[in-house]
C-alpha cells in the first residue's frame, strides 16, 4: 500500500484505537439496552454515565446537561429548532452568522418558513462577526443567537465570551447556542462560565466514531425534542441510546484532552510549518487567521489560476488527501458561503483548498505535501486554461 | 463468569462478529467522509452502497429507496412527521393503532398538537387491528396510515397486505407506513409488492449495532426532512453518514437472511418449546399469538399474583435476562398500552413478562429457564402479598 497523508481531518478523523476497543466490548459483551431493568441494561447504562462524566468533566458542566445525539447535525437541529419552538411565546427573532455550517443555516431556513425572523450577521475578512453588529441586531424579541465556535472552512475562532456578554446584557432571557463541532477537542473551554447555553459537538471530528454527538443544554434552558418516542434522555432525545457510539465518543474525548497542551501545540506547529512553506510558493493566498488567534488544525489556501478540484485530485494521486471547501456539503461543492462571506476575490472562490491536521500527522507529512505543491502548482498552471 | 441466558432480544441483541469486524475496518482504515471527493471518501461511500444493495436485495426495492437514520425511532419520526408535513394540503387525517411503539405514538401526539386529526384503531384479544375498522375510519382526507408489523410486546403480526388493499382502494394517494422494527429479520417480505410506501427498521434488533436504522421510502412518496443540513442522502437526511454503523447494519442484515428458513424455524422451535413448557405451570396466561400466526421470537406471559419486576429480578439472579413490558419505554415501566389494548385482565397488567429469543439461543437455555420458573413461581407466590 502506498503512503497516505490524510490532511482532511476537519471532514472526519480516524477513530482512535482506544475508542474502537471500547466499542467492540460494548457491541459483543455489554450489548444490553440501557432501558432494560436487568444487569445487562445496567451495564450498558454505566457506559453512558461514564461518557457523561468525561464530557461534563472536560466542559465543567453537569452530567445531566449532556444529551447524546446522532452527531453534529442533529445537535444543531435540536438546539435551534428545539429552543425556537419552546420559546416562541417569548419572541420571534433569531440571530446567526453568514458563515455557519449548513446544519445551522438549514434549521434557520426551516424556522424562517415557520414564521421566525432570522438575522444573518456578516463577517470581516478574518471571518469574524462583529460584536457591535450583534449588539445592533439584538432586540427584546430575540430568543436565540447561534454562532459557531470555529469555522470549518477557514478556522476562524469567534469571540464567544464577548458575544455572550452582549447577548445577556441586552436580553438575559435570550439563549446562546454555539456549534462547537470544529472547536471541541481543539480548545479547552467552559461553556457554563462563558454564557453559552447550548453547545454542539460531534464524535467523528475528534477521533471518535461517526453517528454520535452531543448537545450541552444548560439545565434551565427550555427546549422541545425534535424526535419523539420512548422518552429516553429525560424525554429530550428518544430512541435507544447508541451505547457503542457513546462509549467511543467518551474514550475519544478523554484521550483528546489528555496532555492537551502538548497536542494543541503539535497542531499549531504543523499548521505554522505548513503556512510558512506554502507562503513561499507563487500565487497563493492564505484565508482566515494566520497565527494562533484561530483554530490550530485548519488552513485554507487559495491557489490563483488552479481549480480546487484539479489540485485536490493531483494531490490525491500522490496519496495526499485534502478538501475543496467543506466536505460536509455532501458532494454538492457549489460555492462556499464562508469564502464569499469573507469577501474573497471571486476568481479565487473555486481555487481554494482546505488542509486540516490531526495529532496523527507529523512534520514529515507536511514537508511531503509542501514539496508536492511546489512541483504541482507550476505544472497545473501551465496546463490550465486562461 | 456465570452463565448468561439472554432472552431479551426484542429489547436489543448482541452484535454479530461479522458486523463488528466490518465496523472495525471502517473505523480505523476506511474512515473517510463519504462526502469527500478523494479516494478515502469514495471508499467510505462504497460501504454505503454495499449496504443499500444488501437491503434493497432483501426487500426487493430500489437502492435509492433506502434512507439511513440513527435508528427505529428516527425512522418512525421521519416517516410520520415527514410525510404528514409534506402532504398536508392533501388532507389532515392520519390513522394508527392503539398498540404502536412510542416512537410512532409520540409523533402522532406531536402531529395532533399541530392540528392533524389522528384516529387510533383498536385491537382484538390477539392484538390485531380490524380491516373493517380501518375501512370505516378511512376518508378522502386520510393522508397516512401507520401500523406496526410485529408488536414488540406480544408478537402479533398485522395483516399488512389486507390493510394496504383497503387503504389503496379507498384512497390511492394515502400513504401506508409500517414500523417493521420487530419484523425485519424475522420474516421475508417485500414492501413494494405489498402496497407499503414506507417501512422502518433498526440495526440493533437484528444483531447489528445500535445507533443505525433505515427507512424504506417508495420513490414517489412526498416527504420532508426532519433534520436539516448538508443535504446528504438526497437531502432527506442531512448529517455525515454513520458509515461504520451502516456497514455493520448491512453485514447483520445479510447474515440474518442467509439460510433464513432455518433461522426462522429455529426461533419458532424455541418459542414452541417455551410455550409448551410454560403452559404446564400453574397460574400462567399466554398473551398474543400462540402458534405460527405471530412473530417467531416473542412470548408474552402473565403470571397471576407475581409482579413482573419481582420475577424479572428473580430470574436475573439466575442469569436469565427478560423484560417486563417493553424496554423501549426507557425505565418508565408504567402500564403497557399493548396489554391494555388487548383487554388483559387488569390484575395481570403488572404481572407480565416478555421472553424474546434470538438465533444465538438454544433449547438447553429454554429448558433452564422453564426449570427456573417452575421453582420460582410457587416461592414468589408464597412470599407475595395478597
Amino acid at each position: 500500500m502506498r503512503t497516505e497523508i490524510y490532511f482532511d481531518n476537519s471532514a472526519t478523523t480516524r477513530c482512535c484505537p482506544g475508542a474502537v476497543e471500547k466499542m467492540e466490548r460494548v457491541l459483543t459483551e455489554d450489548y444490553g439496552n440501557p432501558s432494560s431493568m436487568h444487569h445487562k441494561g445496567v451495564d450498558a447504562e454505566a457506559y453512558i454515565k461514564e461518557t457523561k462524566e468525561i464530557l461534563a468533566g472536560i466542559l465543567k458542566v453537569k452530567e445531566k446537561e449532556i444529551c447524546f445525539t446522532s452527531g453534529g447535525t442533529e445537535s444543531n437541529n435540536l438546539a435551534i429548532i428545539g429552543t425556537a419552538m419552546a420559546n416562541r411565546r417569548a419572541g420571534n427573532h433569531i440571530i446567526t452568522s453568514a458563515i455557519e455550517h449548513p446544519s445551522v443555516s438549514g434549521p434557520m431556513e426551516y424556522l424562517a418558513e415557520q414564521g421566525f425572523s432570522v438575522t444573518y450577521l456578516s463577517v470581516d475578512q478574518a471571518g469574524l462577526v462583529s460584536v457591535k453588529e450583534l449588539e445592533k441586531a439584538m432586540t427584546k424579541e430575540t430568543i436565540l443567537v447561534s454562532i459557531m465556535m470555529v469555522n470549518n472552512e477557514i478556522g476562524s475562532l469567534q469571540p464567544l465570551e464577548q458575544l455572550a456578554a452582549v447577548i445577556k446584557k441586552i436580553n438575559p432571557a435570550c439563549l446562546f447556542h454555539v456549534d462547537a463541532v470544529q472547536g471541541f477537542g481543539k480548545f479547552r473551554f467552559f461553556p457554563g462560565r462563558m454564557g453559552i447555553d447550548l453547545l454542539s459537538a460531534s464524535g467523528h471530528k475528534i477521533h471518535g466514531p461517526k453517528g454520535i454527538g452531543f448537545l450541552y443544554v444548560q439545565e434551565k434552558v427550555k427546549i422541545r425534542p425534535v424526535l419523539f418516542g420512548g422518552g429516553q434522555q429525560k424525554n429530550l432525545r428518544s430512541g435507544t441510546e447508541n451505547v457503542p457510539g457513546i462509549a467511543g465518543l467518551g474514550q475519544a474525548a478523554k484521550e483528546c484532552y489528555e496532555q492537551f497542551q502538548k497536542k494543541q501545540e503539535k497542531l499549531f506547529a504543523l499548521r505554522e510549518q505548513f503556512i510558512a512553506g506554502v507562503q513561499k510558493l507563487d500565487g497563493v493566498k492564505l484565508n482566515g487567521p494566520g497565527g494562533r488567534e484561530g483554530a490550530p488544525h485548519i488552513v485554507s489556501v487559495s491557489f490563483a489560476g488552479i481549480r480546487s478540484e484539479v489540485l485536490l485530485h493531483a494531490l490525491e494521486d500522490r496519496g495526499i488527501y485534502v478538501s475543496s471547501g467543506s466536505a460536509c456539503a455532501s458532494n454538492k461543492p457549489g460555492i462556499s458561503g464562508t469564502l464569499k462571506g469573507i469577501g474573497l476575490d471571486p476568481s479565487l472562490l473555486d481555487a481554494t483548498v482546505r488542509f486540516s491536521f490531526s495529532v496523527y500527522n507529523n512534520p514529515e507529512e507536511v514537508e511531503v505535501c509542501l514539496q508536492a505543491l511546489a512541483e504541482l502548482l507550476p505544472m497545473l498552471r501551465r496546463y490550465s486554461r486562461h
